[in-house]
């Protein structure tokens, strides 16, 4: 509580009952519907743990090659995208692109939602598939390229980055790319959760609620920490400057990029897999510069934080970052990313939320003036 | 609390302190920033009520005409907007367009926003302009004609009537559109308010805080009761038919649309002006027909209830569809005007939550699967 009142935040409130993600903070341990992170990515693609979200259980082999066909089926964009990416002016940001697009997509689900109508989110999964090709295209655009037509026979990480390089990554690329996405699909409440199941309360459609969602992820309490975990990597510069760094930082009590969560009080399990993606791709493409940078980040911050009997762990934002950039994706596409990748979890929370609703409706407390008398705006 | 743990949609769970609007349920009254809401319509414009809602204040003459100014400098529509509209599939509801439209608009902003700067609302209040005229425009076009230059020496409700219908509106219908603009621009803490703050709080833009809270307005739990209590009059097709239509609808316990309310046990202080609007724009085109119908089942269903100890009475939706519809406005552009005229609540909703942020991020109550081992596709 605040102010004894209230408590701002709404924090320490709970706001529902969900059943899709559980997160053992003490534990460092990450499940979605009680598979482990790790069982997870080591065994799955990123649709078929979208499957698992939306559904809650694991498909059979029947089940997910029906549900890849829908999702693959649905990664062309139309021409009206097309252009709306065209004059999408450069100065602006990509995430305000994501959320007009994914508005405006609603318009072209074959099932017309008229108002009031609640949309059969399982029957399109557009909005899923679509974000990633609105972001490839997006960045090809930005490159001087041209539209690139998806490819059915590739992973969603893969053909992201197909249609975003005009060429088809490698094997072990795609892999990761495609893992990425599926370690950032979920991660319990948050505040684009939250908003899409505030909106999705008034029994709007699934793309207001995602569109909404991502409007929520842009700012900067929410998503970017990753943009600025290079930022902080590039002022560095090399690992030889690491200990001055830190030093300096931590005598000014500046913030250390991708350190610490505000759940995880062990180290964040995704942040585990992500450094293993990124020494994978460091070794293959010998280059160990931001790697290198980052291990030596986290080794001189454990020990400090570790003598203040403070230890600190990164987070999932700590490495990914790199491993985008060795991937070939620029710093600005970092949060489209994470909307991209998020997106199966806000529509496992929209069905949720929708299967036990009620409008989320909080009440405020007045705290302004009383009544007062009108005065003409020549006595004012 | 829904089941003894907590407040399911957070019902009378107090979320925010607020300065803006003050809802005295008992009295029928409403006040923003402390002014009665028959004060304001008797001597306000829409734009001055903004700058009351942005500022806390009342203008002098000086601000007045400064604010006014740059509220009507931002009413033209950037070609790309108007591709937009031109191109937004016939069987969609426009809602969704505006929502679309409102996230593209930020990177129009002369002042261009960077991820995780806050823009500077008060001095674009563009998102409160072009609303209307994206309103006005998507009409224009679906009748056929050519996008109409918005004019400066109208009000901003007159000037909506003369973009859509491309010939300025007397006095009064501009007037009163204006006024019933006004009526609409704020209400306190409701769902789309609330997923407006939400957003805000994650230090998104206006522009994506507003976006999101047009999705939220377009839920049927939330916008369109006046869609519908024209449905219902249409529906009776003639006064003659009230008492038959309500002795039916009551025995089949079904709802009369745009009586009672959540707040207002007395009438609605936005009914009361509604009605003098309605009355006024009858006797002007001598059409009687839906005030006929409606002041009948008005009568008749207060009879009714107060027979059973329950008094119920007409809220603002209950009135304001006939008056678009004497103004010329179809059914479809009922919520989206509630969007045009709520933008400016929303916009010092937003203002508000930034002047003293904590970002919203309820809990969760986990329910779902304990730890499970994962399960080869094949032995699923």
């Amino acid at each position: 509580m605040s102010n004894g009142t209230y408590a701002k935040g709404l924090e320490g409130v709970i706001a529902a009952e969900s059943s899709i993600c559980k997160i053992d903070g003490a534990n460092g341990k990450l499940y979605y519907r009680g598979y482990s992170i790790e069982d997870l990515v080591q065994n799955c693609s990123f649709e078929e743990v979208t499957y698992l979200l939306l559904y809650g259980a694991l498909p059979t082999e029947q089940e997910r090659s029906g549900f890849s066909q829908r999702m693959r089926a649905g990664r062309d964009l139309a021409p009206p995208i097309l252009d709306m990416i065209r004059n999408f002016p450069k100065a602006a940001h990509p995430m305000q692109l994501l959320q007009s697009v994914i508005a405006y997509l609603s318009a072209y689900v074959e099932h017309v939602i008229q108002h009031g109508e609640t949309c059969n989110c399982r029957n399109t999964l557009h909005q899923v598939v679509q974000l990633a090709s609105v972001i490839a295209t997006y960045q090809r655009f930005a490159e001087g390229g041209d539209y690139v037509k998806p490819r059915a026979d590739l992973s969603h990480g893969a053909n992201f980055l197909y249609m975003m390089h005009g060429e088809a990554p490698d094997a072990l690329e795609g892999e990761i790319m495609d893992k990425c996405l599926l370690l950032h699909a979920e991660h319990g409440f948050n505040a684009s959760t939250f908003t899409a199941r505030v909106v999705a309360s008034t029994l709007s459609t699934c793309y207001c609620s995602i569109s909404s969602a991502i409007g929520s992820l842009f700012g900067s309490l929410h998503g970017g920490a990753n943009e600025r975990v290079i930022a902080m990597a590039d002022k560095i510069g090399g690992k030889e400057n690491v200990r001055a760094y830190l030093d300096n930082a931590l005598s000014q009590k500046e913030k250390i990029m991708g350190m610490g969560h505000r759940v995880y009080k062990a180290m964040d399990p995704r942040a585990v897999v992500m450094e293993g993606f990124l020494k994978q791709l460091s070794e293959k493409k010998n280059d160990f510069h931001y790697y290198g940078i980052l291990k030596e980040v986290q080794t001189v911050f454990r020990r400090v934080m570790e003598e203040k009997g403070k230890p600190i762990y990164p987070n999932v934002d700590f490495f990914s970052g790199a491993v985008y950039l060795l991937l070939g994706i620029p710093p600005i596409l970092f949060t489209p990313i994470f909307a991209a990748a998020r997106v199966s979890g806000w529509l496992a929370h929209i069905l949720e939320q929708r299967s036990d609703n009620r409008i989320y409706r909080p009440k405020c407390l007045y705290v302004g003036p009383e009544a007062r008398a009108f005065a003409d705006i020549d006595k004012r």
